[in-house]
């Protein structure tokens, strides 16, 4: 936790906020701190600045906070990714939020297993959680906004070709595809396959929207790499 | 497991190998293999293939293999890294096989915890197994070469000159530093610190070994999305 993320709830003043739960172990456990310390916290959603230890009690801790800094800027960029099995979907949304997607679409694709929908990692608590734990690792305070799209075709055919407008739409791809452009001006639509890849048929869906296919080599990542790396790579 | 990776103890004859283990396990679960179904194969340290299944028991398989294809080409890198927790460790080991880095040491620093350097994922066979399954998600054959360097100084003043020499020298480092190559042409050595970043002495004696700091950016990634993130960007 390299942020202390507040939410408007902590708040028992307009300066000062009570916290007993995970923060507060993690501030005991981990930082140790003592009263009259200093931490970095950040407003959900809000600026960043510093906390001060005003009280520090067995199970609850009072901080002094001041807000001074912007969040660092989000990525220009919608990330459409199949949804992966549900182990990878945590650390997924933690890394989504640590590289600075402001916004993630999860659909669905013919080598998506049925059960994955089902991963309690989908519950709007637990994404808001693990999305919290990027943002900490981070240093940044603002949500990514996350899309369930169920349905592979209707999403592609119907809402895709809005997003993908005035954007370089790009399509992850193993295959005889260019390799992936590096440092990208301008916004980006990137669409990343399950694992064992697209089929044909929505590949070719994808570029009636606007998603051409490109690709990052021979070897096969992992999801959650190949968003780093894809990312990385475009911007 | 996109690659069955074979070890020597495996054959049974030239062509034959017997498999009563995980990848057994894995075959049957995962693959869901009949007699006569094709799967891709690769011998440790050697050429990839394929293999016929021949024979199917109820607790092994008898494979008729054959190989023709060379691994993909590793990072012409030496990548050197602080030992990070010991969680983070057993995937660093499957994403430093994965991305095809070739040499890896591992070395102190002074944030990394004493207790770090006490995991069972710094055991030969421990390291080893994430390594294969690292190469089996990429479809690789060749085990990175693993270093260990307990000890900061005498390695970075006695050793890391002679394996820097000749190639591009990075530290990737939080603060005013030039943004972090793209594409480089050449050989490469990368050190990237530990959480919470080298201390100022360790830049220093990194900076006489010929290593130059750089950053990424504003955010404070994992070591594995660091490591993703730099190589995707230096190759």
């Amino acid at each position: 936790m390299n942020l202390l993320l507040l939410e408007e709830a902590d708040f028992v003043s307009a300066d000062r906020v009570v916290l007993a739960d995970r923060r507060f172990t993690h501030m005991q456990e981990i930082h140790r701190v003592a009263v009259g310390d200093t931490l970095r916290v950040g407003r959900i959603g809000g600026l960043m600045g510093k906390a001060t230890v005003v009280r520090l009690e067995k199970h609850q801790a009072e901080l002094d906070v001041s807000f001074d800094q912007p969040p660092p800027a989000k990525l220009p960029l919608t990330l459409v990714l199949a949804v992966p099995r549900p182990k990878m979907l945590r650390r997924l949304f933690q890394t989504v939020a640590t590289l600075g997607v402001p916004r993630l679409v999860l659909v669905n694709s013919y080598k998506v297993e049925k059960s994955f929908w089902q991963t309690p990692f989908l519950h709007p608590d637990s994404i808001r959680e693990n999305l919290i734990l990027g943002l900490e690792q981070a240093r940044d305070t603002v949500l990514p906004e996350i899309i369930i799209e169920k349905r592979f075709k209707p999403f592609v055919e119907d809402r895709l070709p809005a997003i993908v407008e005035n954007t370089l739409g790009l399509v992850g791809h193993p295959g005889p595809y260019p390799a992936c452009p590096r440092a990208v001006e301008g916004p980006v639509t990137l669409a990343i396959g399950p694992e064992g890849g697209w089929i044909p048929y929505e590949i070719e869906l994808l570029g009636k929207a606007g998603l051409t296919p490109v690709q990052l080599g021979d070897r096969i990542l992992r999801v959650e790499t190949a968003v780093t790396a894809l990312l990385s790579r475009i911007f």
